[in-house]
């Protein structure tokens, strides 16, 4: 069993990916689509915010707005798009938010001092969160029938809140959960780069033990890959790499060891 | 086997029904949301328009844009917060569109001729159709699971493309998919009225026999829950029940033939 993130750009972007698919199942896609969803506000009039921790990390604010926009924009848009595009290659994806059938459960984040539009506050309102635990009974269900589960976020709180949670580290969690074989975390770059823009600085491995060392040297999002893929070591998958979302068989490419393979 | 349709507003008018339901499984529940819809639309700036056929019959103009709408606000936004409001009172509810596993396969409506903002135009790309199939097994697997399945447009053409259906005769589908003993179709009403906004002209029965006769009575959106009723009726599920979706127990209520009896 394969488990595929596939980030970047949600639209013509993910073809390759998606052209390849039906070649490498058994398999399981994972997707965000932050970009969709900050969109989406925009396009409403309300503008993604973000908050500025005391140390100066810069995260989004989900506040209830907000989440409604993820809702609709991640798993209502961005995930019927992918199943019926799937279905077109004669794929029977099904979607899945990690609110179905309580597919993922999260941990909401704490009241937290922030910086947000320029005042200090005490954000308790923040509707993202950590994820605890993902139902690998509902994903066996479907994959021992036949489909291929398609999933996203949001999450579900202890509270029954939905709360919003990283596709990177879902993407872990899930290949961990259904104890696959590799998680391909694949992106519009070609892995982690020693320098960003220059694609012969590519880091071919992140050993366990130099793990700290290369966290340090990513930048963005590409950091919460790397934590990802560690997780997903660390859990067991065999194999967890990053690497390219374009190219003839992006799937099989990172299978094959393309891009940034982290134990 | 119940299905249970959920008309209507689907914020906290849906709470009679939702608390009901536990008690009520095995079930499925099949919801619309064109109201949502419309509201996004608005929200969007690019509100609904609305196609007049030569012989005055009025429905709601698919563009792309306007499916798109659909699709965030009930595959996404409306699908997402019923799975989650069930997961609350602990029922194991996955939400599907009727994309996900080809649950819905549909036939996109031929080109019309129709009146739009006025002028009569040839309508070639309105992106909704009439529903062909459902895949019953994907529903089995999830149900024989243990899971509720909460089902909601848009559905697939067989070209691939996603197009929107009317959730009552969705409804009413996937009762005779999955061989169901009951279809509630629960509204903001308590039934046929003889007379619309007199709860006391209620027809409590509509035989076979007579459904032309009182077809020609219903109104609005009633037609099509008549149309729909019939259809599962005579699709061979036992009891088809046009009901009320307030009071304490609406889906027992309406198990017990409160409402509209359809044959």
């Amino acid at each position: 069993m394969l488990v595929v993130k596939l980030g970047g750009a949600l639209g013509n972007e993910a073809e390759p990916v998606l052209r390849a698919l039906p070649a490498h199942r058994p398999c399981l896609l994972v997707h965000g689509g932050s970009a969709e969803a900050d969109r989406l506000s925009e396009a409403l009039g309300r503008p993604a915010r973000f908050l500025a921790s005391p140390t100066g990390v810069v995260s989004r604010y989900t506040d209830a707005e907000h989440l409604d926009h993820v809702t609709m924009a991640i798993a209502g848009r961005a995930n019927t798009a992918l199943v019926a595009r799937l279905q077109r290659s004669g794929v029977p994806a099904v979607g899945l938010s990690g609110v179905d059938g309580g597919l993922v459960r999260a941990r909401r984040k704490e009241a937290v001092r922030a910086v947000l539009d320029g005042r200090t506050v005490h954000v308790r309102d923040d509707l993202s969160g950590a994820i605890e635990s993902v139902n690998a009974a509902l994903l066996g269900t479907l994959v021992d029938a036949g489909y291929v589960p398609v999933v996203s976020p949001p999450a579900l709180a202890a509270d029954g809140a939905v709360v919003n949670v990283d596709a990177d580290r879902l993407a872990a969690r899930v290949a961990v959960a259904v104890h696959a074989d590799a998680l391909l975390l694949l992106t519009n770059v070609p892995g982690l780069l020693r320098r960003v823009d220059e694609p012969s600085s590519l880091v071919a491995e992140v050993p366990s033990a130099r793990f700290e060392e290369f966290l340090s040297l990513a930048q963005g999002r590409m950091k919460k890959k790397l934590l990802a893929a560690h997780e997903a070591a660390a859990g067991g998958v065999p194999r967890a790499v990053i690497g390219a979302s374009q190219g003839p068989d992006p799937i099989g490419a990172a299978l094959g060891g393309a891009g940034t393979v982290v134990a």
